[in-house]
C-alpha cells in the first residue's frame, strides 16, 4: 500500500453546497458532503463508509459497491474534482472499493448527463518529440507486463466478438480478419499502417493476405519486439517495422490501415494526418482508420489524460472527417464497434485481476490499482455510452472500384462488382 | 423548340483568356475560346461544332459526344460559368449534344479537379414558408409527369440494387426492405417520416413490418396521391399522412425515417431538424437519415439550385452530422451508396427518354431539354464521386440495444444480441 497519510485539509475550506437541496437536519457534515458528491453525479446506489466508521446506504436500493474513503481530504477533493481526484484518491489507496468496480464506475456514467471533468484539449501537444514522450509514457512500460493480460498476439486495440462466446484470442482475429475485408486486400498489394502496436496487424495482413507491409510506430519496445516477431515468424522480408513517426511516412501504398492510433494524433493534427495518408496512398488506394471516438465532440477525462495517456483525445466522427475531406476522400462504410470494447475491456480486466499479485511484485500496488482503475473506467466509459469506436473505410473520391454491397464481409461469397 | 435568337454579343467583350496557353496562330478567336472552354474543364474528348459551322475535334481520342453551339453568345456565357450556362444553353437549345449526354458530362466532371460554378449557400432560405415554395417548385410538376419514368411505386430516391440485373422496381424494394431492417422495425412500433414523398416507403413499412406510421410532407399533390394509395391499399388506419413541415412533428415514435428529405432542409437548420428527432423519439428509439451528400462540405451546381431544386444542398457527411452529434445520438452505420444512385438515374433517364414525346406533348421541348439534363447531370455527379449517398443510422448514445455485428442485415440470420 502506497497511501499517503496527507494532513486532511480542514472543513471550513470546503466550497458550500449549491443548490436547493433541503439540509439534513443533524446529518454530519460528512454526510452532507457524500450526499452532495453523490447527487451530483446522479445518486448511484453505492454505500460509502468513512475513516469514522460512518456508513451512508442508497435509500430503496441495494448498493452496487462499497466506497470507503479513509480521510477527509480525499472526500473534499472527490467534491471538488470526482474525476480527477477519485483516480487519485484510489490509486493512493485513500480510497478502496469493495465490489464490482467497473460497474460502480458505469452506473455512475449512465447517470451523468454532462461528461464531468473534461480536461482542456491539447495540454501536451503532439510534436514529434512531444509524442514521442507521450507515447513512451504508457506503451515503454514493459512488454512483460502487457503479455500478463493481452491476448497471446499482443492486440491492444477493441477486439470483434462475432459471437457471444468468442474467446479474446478469437474476437481479436477476427478484428484483424474483418480490417483485411474491409480494405479488400488481395496478394502482393503493399500497405502501410501507421500506430502498429506490437505488431499484429501487420504480420496477419503479410501471413494471411499476402501483402508487402510497412509499418510504423514511436515506442521502441514495441518495435523491438514486433522485429523479433517478423523474423520468429518468417516474415520479416515481407513486413518492415520502422521505428518513426506517422509524419514520416514514405512511399505509395495500395491501403493505408491505422488502428488505434488516432487516439494519440490530436484533432488539431488530423489534417497534416490526412495529408500523409494522400501522400501514401496510390490513386486507387483504400484506407480504415479505427479508433475510439465520442458520440460528439468532447475533452477528456482528466484523469485518464494526465495519469495514463498524456496527449489522447477521443474524437467525435466529425472530427474525424478532418481528417479525410480536406483531402477528397470519400467515406464508403462507418461501423460503431463500442460494446465490442466494452466485451474486450472486460476479458483484458478479468486476466488483469488473475495476474494483480505478479503485476504488484513487478511495480507496486499502486501501480496495480492505477491499471485497474484504467481498466475499470475505460470499460464503463464504453458500456455506459461515453465512448464509441469507430471504424471508418474510405477511398479517393473519384474511385469507383468499390463493391456493390457489404453482404461479402459476412456471408464469405465474392464481393458483388459493379 | 423554344430556342431563343438573342443578339450575340460582340466577342470582345468576353474576357481574355488567362494564364500561359500559347496562342495558336492563325485560330480564330472562336476555336480559341472553344480550346480555352476545354482546358478549363480538364480537356474531355469532345468534338465542338460550331455555328459557322467550324468542327473542333479533341486531339489523339474519338469524341465521346459532339456539342453543337448555335450561337457566339452562347459560347461566351460557357467560358464564364460553364455550368449555370451549359444548363441554360442546353434549354433553351441554343446548345445541342448529339451522343451520349450522361457520358459527355460524367467525362467532363471526373477530369475536374475542384467543382464549378458552385453556388453561395443558402440562397434561398427554407424558412415554413420557402420551403413549402422551393418543394412546390419541384415536386407539384404534376404526379402524372413523375409516373412516366419513376418505378411504380414513385419512389423518387436512390434505389439499392442488390444483384447486377435488379430492376428498378427490386432495386426500389430492396432499398426500402433494407431501410427497415437497419431500423430494425418490429410490429406494433410507431414510425415517423419525414419528407414522405409519394408514401411508398410509409406504406411499405405498414405493410411489411407491421408499424403505425405517421409521415411529413409539404407536396400537397404527393401527400393527395399517398392519401389515395393507402385507401386503396386497406392501410388507412395505420398510415397517416400529414400534409405539414417536418419542424411540426410532434408526439414520441419508437423509429425516425428520413429519406431524401435532407437535401432540402438546409445545413443552417440541422442542428434543428436533430432537436426535432430528439423531441420526437423514445429513449430506445432509433432513426435512419438517407441524404445525397458530398465527400466534403461545398455548394450545389449553380444551374441545379435556381432551375431545379431551389433551397436544395448536398452536405459533407461532417456536416450531416450536425444533425445527431448536438442532440447526444451516436452514429451505429454509415453507408455510401453513390454507385447505386448512378445506377438508379440511368434507370429514371431511360424510362424518360421513352416518353420524352409524350413529356413534350404534356409541356414543351424546352421543359423535355431542362428534365433530360437534370437527369444526365445527376447521374454523371453520382457516377464522377462529386456526389455520395450516405445512409447513417443513429439512436442516442447510451442505448446498449444494438445489433452485436450487421450479418444479419445480409444473411437472413435473427440478429446477434449483445
Amino acid at each position: 500500500m502506497s497511501r499517503t497519510d496527507q494532513a486532511p485539509a480542514p472543513i471550513d475550506h470546503a466550497p458550500q453546497p449549491r443548490g436547493n437541496r433541503a439540509p439534513q437536519k443533524g446529518a454530519s457534515w460528512e454526510r452532507r458532503l457524500v450526499a452532495r458528491l453523490l447527487a451530483s453525479v446522479g445518486n448511484p446506489p453505492v454505500r460509502f463508509v468513512l475513516w469514522n466508521g460512518d456508513q451512508l446506504d442508497p435509500p430503496n436500493a441495494e448498493p452496487i459497491a462499497e466506497v470507503r474513503i479513509h480521510d477527509r481530504a480525499a472526500l473534499i477533493k472527490l467534491l471538488l474534482d470526482p474525476d480527477l481526484h477519485f483516480g487519485d484518491g484510489y490509486t493512493e489507496g485513500r480510497i478502496d472499493v469493495k465490489g464490482d468496480l467497473a460497474a460502480l464506475i458505469t452506473e455512475t456514467y449512465r447517470r451523468m448527463s454532462t461528461p464531468a471533468g473534461r480536461s482542456w484539449r491539447l495540454r501536451r501537444r503532439n510534436t514529434l518529440s512531444g509524442s514521442r514522450d507521450n507515447i513512451h509514457h504508457h506503451y515503454d512500460v514493459g512488454n512483460d507486463f502487457y503479455k500478463l493480460w493481452l491476448d497471446e498476439r499482443m492486440v491492444y486495440t477493441c477486439a470483434y466478438f462475432e459471437t457471444p462466446d468468442a474467446t479474446l484470442e478469437q474476437a481479436q482475429l477476427a478484428k484483424m480478419d474483418y480490417v483485411c475485408r474491409k480494405l479488400e486486400l488481395t496478394p502482393g498489394e503493399s500497405v502501410v499502417e501507421a500506430g502498429c502496436g506490437w505488431g499484429s496487424l501487420s504480420l496477419f495482413m503479410a501471413a494471411n493476405y499476402g501483402v508487402r507491409v510497412r509499418a510504423f510506430n514511436i515506442s521502441h519496445e514495441q518495435i523491438a519486439w514486433a522485429r523479433d516477431r517478423a523474423r520468429a515468424e518468417g516474415l520479416a522480408d515481407r513486413v518492415e517495422f520502422v521505428e518513426d513517426d506517422y509524419r514520416n511516412i514514405a512511399g505509395k501504398h495500395d491501403a493505408f490501415v491505422s488502428v488505434g492510433m488516432l487516439e494519440h494524433v490530436g484533432v488539431a493534427n488530423y489534417e497534416g494526418l490526412g495529408a500523409v495518408i494522400d501522400r501514401a496512398l496510390t490513386p486507387a488506394g483504400r484506407g480504415l482508420i479505427h479508433s475510439i471516438g465520442r458520440h460528439k465532440p468532447m475533452g477528456s477525462s482528466r484523469w485518464l489524460e494526465s495519469r495514463i495517456f498524456p496527449g489522447a483525445e477521443q474524437p467525435a466522427l466529425s472530427e474525424m472527417l478532418q481528417v479525410l475531406e480536406p483531402h477528397n476522400f470519400a467515406v464508403l462504410d462507418v461501423e460503431n464497434l463500442r460494446l465490442h470494447y466494452a466485451q474486450t475491456l472486460r476479458h483484458w480486466l478479468d486476466r488483469f485481476e488473475r495476474a494483480a499479485d505478479k503485476i504488484e511484485a513487478m511495480f507496486d500496488d499502486r501501480f496495480v490499482r492505477t491499471y485497474r482503475l484504467y481498466l475499470a473506467a475505460s470499460l464503463a466509459t464504453f458500456a455506459s455510452g461515453w465512448a464509441q469506436l469507430f471504424q471508418v473505410v474510405f477511398n479517393r473520391f473519384q474511385n469507383n472500384d468499390i463493391p456493390r454491397t457489404r453482404a461479402h464481409l459476412y456471408t464469405g461469397q465474392p464481393r458483388s462488382p459493379w
